[in-house]
């Protein structure tokens, strides 16, 4: 069941947020933030299939009955929230009830897509309702930045299955077992281990393959002297981790224990430089100098590391367009890599809580170059 | 490789489109049409993190330094595609194209988020150019209902695994598992068999679990007397495979039977119902008109069937709302269920080809009530 206080909580503080822009009610479709805000727990799928509207005095949250019962389970009797499901329209049902609301202001998520805005448009009208339709624009993401106890509590969790299964992979890997079998491997393990859900699509990438960031695992078979991106993550009740090693398949060349030990310390020197308030940026550049000056600066394409909870992909963000503080209570990955096409390549990533002083990883992995398949 | 043959016949479909409304560009960010455009397999993931500009003389791709060695990997030195990976925003990207090919009618997939449909306005108007915006609104989606030869295989492919995975898993649940052991037992069998990712997180609904149609597995031991909706599919180079079978745990009740009897009624019938043209409510009303005059109508709530292919859920649709005839060559599920809350639940699911004559589902698995556990 929801913590009700939690979730009331973060509905508060948007509530906060609207008074301040003077917003009378908000729409909202996007399923991670309408997870974050209900609390209802492994509910929302991939479908777009919920709206819901909030109002200083209201919540209500249109779906429909393939998930309704599932709604009034998790949500419990003494929920906040007025389920419906009417059968109707998202856009005609939010229409109605902001004109029910004489909402004047009726402020739209913009990551909703352009049909349901068009859609809505001609529902307000057709509803006699002139308003106004600001765009809240990344402030509900802004909002889930900051994590409370219970949702750092959930990433923990995932990320020790996650450490779990690296330790268990780099024992089950052989020389001539394929990427695929590799990956099957590492999520069945998780999945057996307490993920309720995983992350993503591992990136399991060998050899050559491991110079594309976000390869996809395929039949090649893995064998001596390949180095091994696994980037792979765990998910606990709607919350994920994010964790890659690269591991060495016999011993490494030279040559690979001398890049790896580069991205190891752009890792290294980047998270010391992580505390509260520090610019995304300038934490980025840390690890991207440490890469230019050994000489790799051309093959460190992607930022420095991104936010994770309900989604994988969270603010705030370690790279050069995020110019702005992170705040405490952030988690957040750092993933440097350096990536020599057609041969390999590296790379290191933890995630952890930014803190008022520092970084804590909740990864345990060792960052040692593990060698595998002996 | 792409098959660059059936894509660019693709890409021609959606020209004489835009010839025939007078769009001289269009803008999309659709991962799934993009797939289907280009052909790239296994490449788009779950990232919204390309653009496309498509004219009658051009095509042009922007991706990011993550992807770019795939798309040149999957497309081939001969491809069509400009790739491109400058650094800026997809918004001020297709707005510099447009403006430097002169295009005064832009349409925009309204499948796009409203942020990125703002961002554009802005850069259009920056970049000096008057143009219309008009919605490409589910057109490319209904170009995509007709699958080719290649699309319908890559699903045999798929429901072959589905089908594999459905007669393991028979021989494998006793009473004692959980849910959860159910799933990851089965998604393993289907990794391992030859599908290179899940149509989506399996549903395993167990005793009165069942009764929700989306319900997440959870702990819940099966225990003799259950009944338990199995709904799955396996992915295979970027298509899907969609297949519920609901089983009994040891004997089944005299009721659970014959609620299982009309489900499987209403699945046949509707089924008999399909051929190229038909009208898609048409063929709902004939497994609703079935369960309601057996009983059950407050208790099937969801549609009959949806198109599958790259996307889960596609055109065309078995379903009240549905309106439209049923092209020849789409490919289109079969699912009617009975759900009694707080008791059971039942969903018998196949799907198939839509001939000129009838429906050739690629589901091999009986329609029979299998009995596991004993």
């Amino acid at each position: 069941m929801a913590d009700a206080t939690a979730c009331m909580g973060r509905v508060e503080r948007l509530r906060a947020l609207m008074a301040e822009r003077g917003y009378d009610a908000v729409i909202l479709r996007n399923n991670p933030d309408l997870r974050w805000l209900t609390g209802a727990e492994r509910t929302f799928d991939d479908e777009v299939a919920h709206t819901a509207v909030v109002t200083a005095g209201g919540l209500w949250l249109h779906t429909d009955s393939r998930y309704y019962n599932t709604f009034v389970e998790r949500l419990g009797s003494e929920c906040a929230w007025a389920l419906d499901m009417e059968v109707t329209t998202p856009a005609a049902w939010a229409a109605r009830r902001a004109a029910a609301e004489r909402a004047r202001v009726v402020a739209v998520e913009d990551t909703c897509d352009l049909a349901f805005y068009d859609d809505l448009l001609v529902e307000l009208s057709r509803a006699g309702v002139a308003c106004l339709t600001p765009r809240l624009h990344g402030d509900i993401c802004d909002l889930r930045m900051v994590k409370d106890a219970e949702e750092v509590e959930l990433m923990r969790r995932a990320q020790e299955v996650t450490d779990a299964a690296f330790e268990h992979i780099c024992g089950w890997i052989r020389p001539g077992v394929t990427e695929q079998q590799i990956r099957v491997e590492l999520e069945n393990y998780m999945l057996s281990h307490g993920a309720d859900e995983l992350s993503f699509g591992s990136i399991i990438a060998s050899g050559p393959n491991g110079a594309n960031p976000h390869a996809q695992p395929g039949e090649r078979q893995v064998q001596l002297g390949d180095l091994i991106v696994m980037d792979y993550g765990a998910g606990y009740h709607d919350y994920h981790s994010d964790m890659t090693r690269t591991v060495s398949v016999g011993e490494p060349s030279d040559e690979q224990r001398r890049v790896y030990d580069v991205v190891r310390r752009a890792h290294e020197e980047s998270a010391a430089a992580v505390r509260a308030g520090v610019i995304g940026r300038d934490v980025h550049e840390v690890a991207a100098r440490v890469i230019e000056e050994a000489g790799y600066g051309e093959y460190f394409g992607h930022g420095l590391g991104h936010g994770v909870g309900i989604q994988i992909h969270e603010n705030p963000n370690f790279n050069r367009r995020w110019d702005r503080p992170v705040p405490e209570g952030s988690v957040v990955t750092i993933e440097p890599g350096i990536y020599l096409p057609g041969r390999f390549g590296i790379r290191l990533e933890d995630f952890g809580l930014v803190t008022a002083d520092g970084y804590e990883p909740f990864t345990r992995s060792t960052h040692e170059l593990v060698v595998v398949g002996k």
